[in-house]
């Protein structure tokens, strides 16, 4: 198993859900940047909270977007984590591309 | 009590509250293929925020619909826990049934 | 400080805090029932992310409405904890009322 | 590494994280008055899910509006960290306006 730790939040899980998106920062050695020795885990300054959107896109090969969130503060840590937002699942890209074209106006 | 571990996130609760529902994976002997004898807890590598809600079930015997939240992923959560979804409450069933027929257009 | 675990998510609050309130379940003696000698804290197999409503309640004096979760799970957990709900914040009292209304149609 | 407890919730951030804005409480010495001598942590007796969107303000420098939150909850929590709302960014600040329009009516 391995352990993320975002911000404090900690999150566990296998290193083959990690590895089934080999060109995102967690799937691929880019991680290993992140690791810290003393304490055993990857450590992220970054939104807990969001985080959970982007492993649960490891586990299941879908991206959802959380509709009460900033849509911008959403984008940037798929940005981050090297997440394109175009794998955005069928279930969530009305809201997504609807609250994209909001804030750019 | 008996110890949850849900991608990190910890759930504590009693086994009576769980065999309220003998039907469901958490319910049921099916639970102990996730027990892990190292930490004692019983692991999931799922949605913590979803799993919220799913121990709501079986505390109170009605199942909340996150309106918030994607009712794909929600759903998901349910049939890997062996929760029906018809057992919504009626407190939110109309947003439940809404969100399902816009998502199946 | 007290600390108050909920179904596993711990709170850490002070005495005082709880004591604003004394005609509630954490505000008087009613809360040892729930006290664990065991972990020194006090236990509650109720909903965590609700809790921290209840909690903002004892801090601040107001009742805040989460306008995302359902209000049938809101006003249980109020009930359990001996809060009434029309102490609810005029910042929040219309949104509560609007739900109440719907829910009850 | 800062480690910052809000009411039981663990955040872990860097210094300098926090002093990019020495104009408020996190960022400037006024944070020692919180710091806890046996945990070695800052303790803070205030909404922990809230502290999520102030910890991001250090991070990213943009505040984001969390719209299915109360604002008068969220103002709350700003004044309480010394942190001014008109800092708040462009792709919340409509969200932000138009609820605290309604709020004050
Ligand atoms: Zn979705
Ligand atoms: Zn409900
Ligand atoms: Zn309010
Ligand atoms: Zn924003």
């Amino acid at each position: 198993k391995v352990v993320i730790n975002v911000s404090g939040r900690v999150f566990v899980t296998r290193r083959s859900t990690l590895e089934k998106h080999p060109n995102t920062l967690l799937g691929s050695s880019e991680r290993e940047f992140f690791f810290d020795e003393e304490t055993g885990e990857y450590y992220f300054d970054r939104d807990p909270e969001m985080f959970r959107h982007i492993l649960n896109y490891y586990r299941t090969g879908k991206l959802h977007f959380p509709r009460h969130e900033c849509i911008a503060l959403f984008d940037e840590e798929l940005t981050f984590f090297g997440i394109q937002p175009d794998i955005i699942g069928d279930c969530c890209y009305e809201d997504y591309r609807d609250r994209k074209r909001e804030n750019s106006e």
